[in-house]
């Protein structure tokens, strides 16, 4: 097949072009390479050491003898160049990851807000548009969150992407209605990708776009099969305050020696899946396309859940490290429970990667490995969901002590 | 109070202006007059003879001796004029029209679908993104619509925004939960207003913004109170394919003693409401504002329901007019029933203006005084849903048969 992977420059992105481009399709990277402008912005850099888009492609070809082919182009700006590219390469399918991705930048200033919705509304319609006004049948796989169903459930699994409703009739009977199963989105960032949700659906019934939404769970873990197989293809690994994961943030903070900062009581359950698994997930979502007319297919693309309290002890254990626990910057429920049905791509044969047999090598390979060129100050969390938060964070006393002794 | 209008010179707009100046209210008109220019864009204009918002607001002044303020800004553009603005004049209240409020307008071609989408959007989230930034406590009034819901119910009312929901929870319980009503747009600009909903969720629930979103149906008649004071505060009347709503388009071929043509069966059912009814409502809406940390505040703003070819019928009585029959270019349920509770309008005091007393006044009033001013050629609709459908539509035998002798 030939794939165009917009976003393919990116964290998820990149490891999907090199897993696709392995498995023998032909690949096109389409990136504005947004998530590089954003490290010089915020003076920051991946923990390991990241080569140039065009370098990265290079490399891959060495290796593998495998072309990718990496296309300057920003879809959410350049509606016009992006249809003439789809006119022009007529992909059989599509990955969009082309989106801004971190909830904490998404909430740092009124700018951020601002360029995180007109970004990923923008990207992800005018992609929609495209493909209607070019008239081309591709299979679309998108990336989305579970964080658009927020964090404060009744205590129901959440199920893939649709539910059932009965409703009461004028006539006094209860009609079923299948509806997308609500969402309650707690960031900026993740109100985006439940607006794509709607995108999607409008699209799929007025169209007959084929649209596959990936729910995904905080992704983890630095190597896939693919990018060990040089130094130079090595992916992307964010540990600051904006773009690093929690799990990212523990392994850094147990890495120098820094006690684990759990924010609030670190009672908040959240769901992850290895990036190996995600490629994976994807190359099982492009294999299993909807038919033209059918409802958008949704799959939960995550493989456990755990307490953030219960991650930060897993790790503290592996690696002798403290926890410490500081205000939370992020407006949500001190505890919440999690159940999330994934059976969909368990029964297309995924095998899941679990944490606790990942993790060491996370530690070791990886945060122990590039530890020289960890930048304490960028760790800790610093965007507050309000401003009432970025004050109580800012002068709470665990926090100032914890500064001090760093 | 001191009101901001985003979108005040518009079709509902304008008369909104009109009714809160009178009530003795510091009316801020803010627009970017994007109204006027798409009337450029099309070649089309208002039936009445519409003056300049600058010689509006001197008629006014003339009139009532009452200043009505206008600031000529882009909202989905401008982010940090609008910041500014804000911070200089701090509004008690805003009422936010500014965004693209056709549905044929915005599936005209993919530019439009962009265009509708990037300005609709980005205008709304400006506006949220800005209110919390300046910290300003004004109550939002937003003027959305009935469509976001689609029409294809299943035989239930149309609550007022919310509905129940119980989900089977993991230890065998049934859970209640409260979720937006599930929406089912049917276009790129009823999408839109669809997505304007889960922002508004958003910003409510982050950061206790007060927010009214009215739900309201075609809007139909021309005079108020107010704009009947002077013939140059008139009010705009549209009867494009695009602009005109379907009572408007079938006023107009009255008029002209054309067929009124009905698209499909005639068989959709459609909300209403008179212009007069739309700007007390906006005023009841204003006077009863919910407090921060309140959910989003949901009214249905409509009167009556009607299908179309019923309301085909009455005008055709009362004109003596025939009724014709064209493929329908929207893709849509062909017959559809609708009902819509509006309780909480009618408890605040509202009292209807019916289509069965109203409607001759515009066949009178507008529709033939101004017959001189009709182009003819502007009248069908000729934005399609679908590549199919706009063929279907332009090779129908009774649609050149009435081409060619109109």
């Amino acid at each position: 097949m030939r794939i165009a992977v917009l976003g393919g420059d990116g964290f998820v992105g990149w490891p999907t072009c090199l897993h696709l481009s392995d498995l023998g399709h032909e690949v096109h990277i389409i990136d504005n390479l947004s998530r590089r402008w954003i490290d010089v912005e915020l003076g920051v850099q991946s923990l390991t050491p990241m080569d140039s888009i065009q370098e990265r492609c290079r490399i891959w070809y060495e290796v593998t003898g495998r072309k990718l082919h990496f296309h300057l182009l920003d879809i959410a700006k350049e509606y016009e160049r992006l249809r003439g590219w789809l006119v022009e390469h007529r992909p059989d399918a599509i990955v969009h990851f082309a989106e801004q991705r971190a909830a904490p930048y998404s909430m740092k200033s009124d700018r951020h807000k601002v360029y995180t919705v007109n970004n990923n509304v923008n990207a992800t319609h005018n992609l929609l548009a495209a493909l209607v006004e070019t008239g081309i049948d591709a299979h679309l796989v998108h990336l989305g969150t579970m964080g658009v169903y927020g964090y404060s459930s009744v205590g129901a699994a959440i199920p893939e992407g649709y539910l059932n409703v009965g409703v009461e009739t004028m006539d006094g009977r209860v009609a079923q209605q299948e509806i997308l199963y609500p969402t309650r989105p707690g960031s900026v960032y993740h109100m985006t990708k439940s607006l794509d949700q709607i995108l999607f659906q409008f699209y799929a019934q007025n169209d007959g776009l084929r649209i596959t939404d990936l729910h995904q769970g905080i992704v983890w873990g630095t190597h896939t099969e693919q990018t060990r197989r040089h130094v130079q293809l090595i992916n992307r690994f964010d540990y600051d305050g904006d773009y690093g994961t929690v799990l990212n943030r523990f392994l850094i903070q147990a890495a120098i020696g820094y006690p684990l900062t759990v924010h609030g009581t670190g009672g908040q359950t959240r769901a992850f899946i290895h990036i190996k698994d995600s490629v994976r997930c994807i190359e099982l979502a492009l294999a299993d396309a909807p038919a033209a007319g059918q409802r958008v297919k949704i799959f939960n693309q995550m493989t456990e859940t755990h307490r953030v309290r219960d991650l930060a002890e897993m790790i503290a254990t592996r690696a002798g490290a403290k926890v410490a626990y500081l205000p939370n910057p992020r407006k949500e429920a001190a505890e919440n429970d999690l159940v999330v049905r994934n059976e969909q791509f368990l029964a297309l044969g995924l095998k899941p990667t679990t944490l606790a047999e990942g993790l060491l090598d996370e530690i070791v390979d990886v945060a122990r490995k590039y530890e020289h060129r960890i930048d304490r100050k960028r760790v800790p969390a610093v965007s507050a969901w309000t401003r009432e938060l970025g004050q109580l964070v800012e002068t709470d006393p665990e926090r100032k002590r914890l500064r001090s002794v760093s």
